[in-house]
């Protein structure tokens, strides 16, 4: 089977659902009868059981993984062939925020996109072009880069240079320029939507990854709003916490499932009034 | 045993040896012999072994072991192990250059800094304040943030901004402000020796962690010169690739140990002309 362009998957999976549901799965947090080693595992597959059908894309966030260790490293794998299994329609997308100069970056693309087989990464694109072009050259594969975060701490160089073009309104640009295989991303946060549609100006077409609603406090309707066009939706509205965490008792994966319903909804409504 | 705050065992490691040993191991690179699943672990410990007294620190590049899958990340904390037991006086440097939101950031740093137990980690300071504290809070554990890297696009987004304030040097102002543990240092790339000498003025205290000299013709003169003053050299020189692949016959372990003899000497004679 010869594997489809990122861009038309992008799009189908969009029409599915923006939902992307972060799996920052912390064993700290699971519920009771999750234990031991393949606690997480077994956790994100009742997380991705209950959601599927609702869900757009799943993003795994590397640090977690990686605080387990190679026992981590094995279950993101298994994750992420999981969601392979039961479907083929939803995105996996490698939070990892990588980005190195040439030869490293295209060791890291070789390990997420070829190897593990995630469908995208989000890439961190501080080194410049060498750093990131080894994310893009698969057009079957994308890369969501990061432009302007959702933490406070973007504030620190994120805004750096003129009032004109501030770093983050750069990058959007300059990864417009990149992405000769329409398979590159940026990942814009919600907690700023006034930022947030300067961008989408500028690059009108440009899939975003949308961190930062739930937890952090972000605003869902303007992002649903600012991001909706003739084709729909261009954005995937990232939910991690609110979701894993919806209950910590026996009723885990239906409360995940009800908080990914209630946002699907809640989008639907503010893109019908959008529309 | 208290562990020793970082920046005294920074002092005294680079009191030892201002060569930094990149263990960017390539399975594909390495001398008849080396094969099977050991091969990168086995090649580390041989190079470790021809060249631990001439060393102040080895980084093992991540993207390398993550390209190898769990078991890539079996090597990388087996390879740190054996440094640490070799020797208390280089330090482990984690070349991962991770950087994510505040809670994220902390699970990169707890498995880094204190599970794998790396006595320091290169950080992408992209996202800013909240992505960097995890990485200093603890005074025993170091970090080196991306301030101007050695590779082509580093053009593209590093020099942003004005001439007095080009995004590297905000970078440089306000990583010496976070500093207050005396543990971060900056990676600035020896393939700009002018840029470097702006930085340097702008930190004259702080270490750099440089890049660039071999494979990608950076200036190794301009480099120890401006970083060295009343108290030696304030900096680390890495080596990969010209020390690792010194030689890819049976005596790979004596080519690369003259590979770093040779530029150790080459270092202390440029420091006695500069002296």
């Amino acid at each position: 089977m010869k594997p489809s362009l990122f861009s038309t998957r992008l799009t189908a999976a969009l029409k599915r659902s923006p939902i992307c549901v972060g799996l920052d799965t912390d064993p700290s947090l699971l519920p009771a009868g999750f234990r031991g080693p393949n606690a997480v595992l077994d956790f994100n597959k009742a997380i991705v059981d209950a959601t599927i059908d609702l869900a757009g894309a799943y993003k795994p966030n590397f640090a977690f993984y990686e605080a387990l260790g190679a026992a981590g490293w094995t279950c993101l794998t298994a994750t992420v062939d999981y969601i392979h299994t039961k479907s083929k329609a939803v995105l996996t997308i490698a939070d990892a925020k990588r980005g190195d100069i040439g030869n490293t970056a295209k060791m890291y693309a070789d390990a997420i996109l070829t190897q593990m087989d995630f469908d995208a990464v989000t890439v961190n694109p501080w080194m410049g072009s060498d750093g990131v072009a080894p994310f893009l050259e698969n057009p079957n594969k994308g890369a969501f880069l990061l432009c302007l975060t959702s933490n406070p701490g973007s504030l620190d160089f994120q805004f750096h240079g003129s009032q004109n073009e501030p770093l983050f309104l750069r990058v959007a640009r300059q990864a417009s320029r990149w992405n000769q295989h329409e398979n590159c991303g940026l990942v814009v946060g919600a907690t700023k939507p006034g930022h947030m549609a300067v961008i989408r100006d500028a690059v009108p077409s440009m899939p975003f990854l949308v961190p930062g609603i739930g937890a952090q406090g972000g605003d869902l309707e303007s992002a649903v709003r600012i991001n909706t066009g003739d084709h729909g939706i261009q954005a995937f509205i990232n939910v991690s916490r609110s979701v894993l965490y919806a209950s910590n008792g026996p009723d885990f994966a239906e409360a995940a499932r009800r908080a990914v319903s209630d946002l699907k909804q809640a989008i639907d409504q503010i893109q019908k009034t959008a529309g």
